[in-house]
């Protein structure tokens, strides 16, 4: 499946088993009983192994969110209006939400895109403007995104990914925002992951039980509207973006491949990242080789898509936000696997007597 | 139950009620969807309501942890030798322990505490000499402790936080070491929650199958050795002490007391950590109210103590290496939950619209 020359051009290598091997004897040479830090050690080993080095680094964390608009909006499938798109990239920026706190207190540099807001905001000062346009259609009556747009998405989150690569960035972390596009990863989620529809449509930012049921509904009349369109498709990633957008969504997928082929860490947030990671995996599956999966999200899908990756998150603390909050909560855990690896002493380094059996 | 003047005179107020109102409404107008930091929302209430403000401050991390040896490893319950305690004390001020490096990452003082090591250790530098005996006794033979020196490690245990206190700390992480504590911690859990003492007892630093049944062998050996001493004062702390040990424990259960009086915001640690924290209750069950729970143990006897203690983790990574590792990693969390608190911007602030229903 080559959608662009340029796309095409993105080649992920697959990780190094021997490193594998070497990163788990230094581990277990380190003073702690055998295995004692759990999950932790399986991070530093997946680091080591995205870097092929047994002395990994994290340099430049960079998070960016990525902004998009839904046209579904207008089927009643969100508790806020399409309006708080825009002002939460604007909040964002101004540094008053969840993710501008914690991009500060984790020294991370934080790049706010807008890959297709519904509004004219190019004057909000440090929005990276990638705009392909204002924001997707209702995808219950007709596409949601063209085919071509799709693939200008990818590239341009590819090419976020190289600008981020180029200065230096060793780990990556992908957010997003946009009203509706929990509607948009349901439908996604339910083709890539093959679950019911009913296991991966949730209540977003806080519909009730009839509003979950609506918007359930809303996408069934979608999956009707785009039978033929997806017939013999249903694992497309190009297709399944323009059948249900959105600009977001699609330019996480690009970014996420260009990471892994640029060998970045990558920490993956909740549900609608984690979609936008399943649809890159089928364009190419050794995508999640280089992913950290940084939390289970509480929005219902989310389980459909961590049992799919068979991977397990780092926290389960039942959050559903977004924009990239559950990797930067996470990123500090990465750290102390990585320092662990590093700086710890071995038993012979430290004159500790090993286990007796 | 009064042990000392000196005990006798540590008193916890209960939390103030009319704050967590105001903490939860605070939370609840900050922009983002309702409810949607899960666990952090709670981390922060709980520490707003500790702290009686609704802008909270984590001045002066500060890590302790507490190292004795334990006379029933003479029955060979665990997988080490007794005189790692204090190899590993001296890695601990050597910088190479995972605790050393996690206090590094996070900026923490590290102070490291002799409760009752097993050798003489007086001249490593910076090593905090509280120690009351050359570890306990082999509590299948005789009383681990006196209790007169359980009131003095319970004394100790206060005066290494009264300290910390007096220096502006207002959060501390207490963790331990000690070869052959998790045997004394499992009786104690067993006393304490009730819990069958099978239930109690784990693999430890790695015994197998084998290994963790002739421990439980042992155990109850120490179970029938003091039933007489302990006959109708199960739920005496002191005496519970006293009939197991060991010295850091029993300098921790001093040192939850004192920290929840100064309202200080006291991380839990692990299995031995929530044991000497489930002493603590015997003699006070507000200090509970100071605590938060940084993680979930792999060590088997942990979760009849978080059950105990009606309370979910922070973190579940399957760790089981002590030394209040769990809490360092845990620790940006709190941090996280306070700069949300303090620093996220309102829907009125921001200008973002509200929720349409």
């Amino acid at each position: 499946m080559i959608y662009s020359e340029r796309l095409a051009e993105i080649k992920i290598e697959p990780l190094n088993e021997v490193m594998r091997e070497s990163i788990q004897d230094k581990l277990n040479n380190k003073t702690k009983p055998l295995g004692s830090l759990g999950q932790i050690e399986q991070i530093a080993l997946r680091i080591g192994m995205i870097q092929n080095t047994l002395t990994p680094t994290l340099s430049k964390p960079q998070v960016f969110v990525f902004a998009g608009d839904h046209g579904v909006c207008e089927e009643g499938v969100s508790a806020f209006p399409q309006a708080v798109t825009q002002q939460m990239v604007a909040n964002f920026l101004a540094g008053g939400a969840a993710i501008s706190v914690l991009a500060r207190q984790h020294s991370m540099s934080l790049g706010i895109v807008d890959a297709g807001i519904n509004g004219d905001v190019a004057d909000l000062p440090g929005l990276q403007n990638r705009k392909i346009n204002h924001g997707s259609r209702n995808f219950v009556k007709e596409l949601a995104i063209t085919s071509g747009d799709v693939v200008l998405a990818l590239e341009a989150g590819a090419d976020v990914i190289n600008a981020a690569s180029h200065e230096g960035g060793k780990v990556v972390l992908l957010g997003e925002m946009g009203i509706g596009n929990t509607t948009s990863a349901a439908a996604l989620t339910h083709f890539v992951t093959g679950a019911p529809l009913a296991q991966c449509v949730g209540a977003g930012t806080g519909l009730d039980a009839a509003g979950i049921a609506h918007k359930l509904a809303v996408i069934e009349k979608g999956l009707a509207q785009h039978k033929a369109f997806l017939d013999g498709a249903e694992k497309d990633a190009v297709r399944l973006l323009s059948a249900f957008g959105g600009y977001e969504i699609a330019m996480m997928t690009g970014a996420y491949l260009q990471a892994a082929s640029h060998k970045m860490v990558v920490l993956v947030d909740g549900f609608i990242a984690s979609a936008a990671l399943a649809v890159a995996t089928l364009i190419n599956p050794l995508v999640l080789d280089y992913c950290l999966f940084s939390h289970g999200s509480a929005e219902h899908g989310h389980g459909a898509l961590l049992k799919y990756f068979k991977r397990t998150p780092i926290l389960q603390l039942g959050m559903r936000l977004g924009e990239g909050s559950g990797s930067a909560m996470a990123y500090p855990l990465l750290v102390s696997a990585v320092n662990i690896l590093n700086e710890m002493a071995s038993f012979d380094e430290a004159g500790v007597s090993a286990s007796d059996r």
